[in-house]
């Protein structure tokens, strides 16, 4: 597989043309908080001091799990299909919000149990439908997992615009974010496994269960897997997080913005910042998700990093599909919106500080 | 002073209405956490399983003050009226960010101390130019309060909409809700007190000082504040401070949804809060600001309440003018999309939890 070398986007002057444009405005000093990080952020991946978001575009990776047939969700597997024709009527909640905020939306078939008429909107890129009972062998082949990803970079190649919001849909698809991040940051499994959409006590202990047992099934993957994050991919799925991973890496060549939805789409991360640390650079997050292995990856993530990630809103979502992403996009409006067009105290004519 | 009283919004009947339509759209349950509290809330201040939000005012109430005198703030008095010209003509964060949402921005001159020629946008209610020096003695007399009330009053009884988002302006006016807070919850002012626009840790301690010297100034009317709330902002004031307190009962009255900004705009709803407590639930908090005061402000307000009063952003803002309000808004109106344009399992033809 041949990942792109990410160019570094640390830069000094500009990053000061920035931070001198802010410090100027008429407000006090760092009086916006997080935004103006934000607006530092955005400047840097753009490379302008005057950012601008054009065409945005959310891209929703849809996959089905063959884990699922252990009972690790609270859905049966037609919802993800299901869910699919529903982003594409328009009824989601991510059809909603990308309807409220001219965001375009497209849904990707990477891997669903599910043969879909061609329709607008909809990207056909299945690898197969669903993936392996992670379980008893791998989810993907080593090929599979590589042509998920390749998926991802050619949809992104080909969208237009400069930011792309990424989320997802797949019952079972928890399930292998926890192992990703249990495989990624050498976490136990039971620390690294939640709810999901809305599994009981009960079933979240049954749901540690198998997990332990696709561990325990993959023991030398997970071993390995800080330096061979792919075969942990490929292990434990899905599709749509191999295709996520495919996008974020193409996203991040072309220094476009990533705006990371929950938990599901930060394990996507964790995959493509294990092949390219400077992902990140390029990422928002949008949310901390009410999954509670979410704060565990923004912690892996913020390793190494000046300051600790935290994602814009923390509203207690755990829906995924992008909506989180979908919610925080006008954050980014704003933080383009007050370098571009907020006064300076000396054009304003306002007295600074004493 | 006739303050109106306001009727209880509880509504058993239509909350289990609006309950069941989030229940039942395609999501799992409560997935969407805090924003279907908040299409809770919207649904009962509007008194309709789907509220829509029309024509959202933005309101800053403007006002000088005669503390400002003893170097309380960062910047000098004259800031109030150059910033009070900067968002009618559009550069300040929020003139920027009402654009952005479309939101009809009025800037009210409660008692600047400044003429202001008549201009579009700019609403003239000046009580007196400035208060006086509440280190000398009262702020206000309880005519000019009462008057800044009545004009807070009139102002929202003439404008549109469903909806009004509240913020200020006004050098000095942190330590005016510092001193709020302090009587109103019984704390002492050293825990009330903050940088406000930036001041160093000598500045913070000179006004914790001159903060004191008020407080002993009107050690009565502090000791009685709970009880006769108007004595204690007439004492303190600031015109802008209490016509937003007049605002925000006239909102409350006409069943509006009161977006409230960061700590001086929440100092008004203590103020109100303690005439009316019903005016809490017509009250979206907006952001938690970065002033340590506001924090306080909240627990103070969440007594009594079914669960803790919790603002929808977190972004350390610390600027006021009504930009957290602003940057909230869009939330305000995907809480109102969800409910009206989301799909149910039953009408999308999707399968419930198992």
């Amino acid at each position: 597989m041949n990942i792109p070398t990410l160019p570094d986007l640390t830069n000094p002057a500009l990053a000061a043309r920035l931070q001198h444009k802010l410090d100027h405005k008429t407000k006090p000093l760092a009086s916006l908080g997080r935004l103006e990080a934000l607006a530092l952020q955005l400047g840097l991946i753009l490379d302008t001091d005057t950012p601008q978001l054009t065409a945005p575009q959310l891209l929703v990776c849809a996959g089905d799990h063959g884990l699922a047939a252990r009972g690790v969700s609270a859905y049966p597997s037609d919802v993800t299909w299901q869910m699919v024709q529903n982003f594409l009527s328009g009824g989601a909640a991510v059809s909603v919000l990308a309807r409220q905020h001219g965001l375009a939306l497209s849904v990707v078939d990477c891997g669903v149990r599910h043969d879909f008429a061609a329709q607008p909107g909809l990207l056909l890129h299945k690898v197969a439908p669903g993936t392996a009972d992670s379980s008893a062998g791998l989810a993907m082949t080593a090929a599979q997992c590589h042509q998920a990803i390749a998926n991802g970079v050619e949809i992104v190649n080909n969208l237009p615009g400069n930011a792309v919001l990424l989320g997802e849909m797949g019952i079972g698809n928890t399930s292998a974010a926890s192992l990703i991040l249990s495989g990624l940051a050498d976490l136990p499994i039971s620390t690294c496994t939640g709810a999901g959409t809305g599994l009981d006590a009960a079933g979240v202990a049954r749901k540690v269960q198998v997990l332990q047992q696709v561990r325990q099934q993959h023991a030398t993957v997970f071993a390995n897997a800080p330096r061979q994050p792919l075969a942990l991919l490929a292990a434990v799925g899905g599709f749509e997080i191999a295709t996520l991973v495919g996008a974020i890496l193409q996203a991040a060549a072309q220094r476009r913005v990533v705006v990371v939805d929950g938990f599901i789409t930060t394990a996507a991360v964790l995959v493509a910042h294990a092949l390219q640390p400077l992902v990140l650079q390029r990422c928002v997050f949008a949310h901390q998700s009410g999954e509670p292995g979410h704060a565990l990856m923004l912690a892996h993530l913020s390793q190494n990093q000046a300051q600790a990630l935290r994602p814009l809103l923390d509203l207690g979502l755990r829906l995924g599909e992008g909506s989180g992403a979908a919610l925080a996009w006008p954050l980014l409006q704003s933080a383009c919106a007050i370098l571009a067009q907020m006064a300076s105290f000396e054009s304003a004519g306002v007295a600074a500080a004493l």
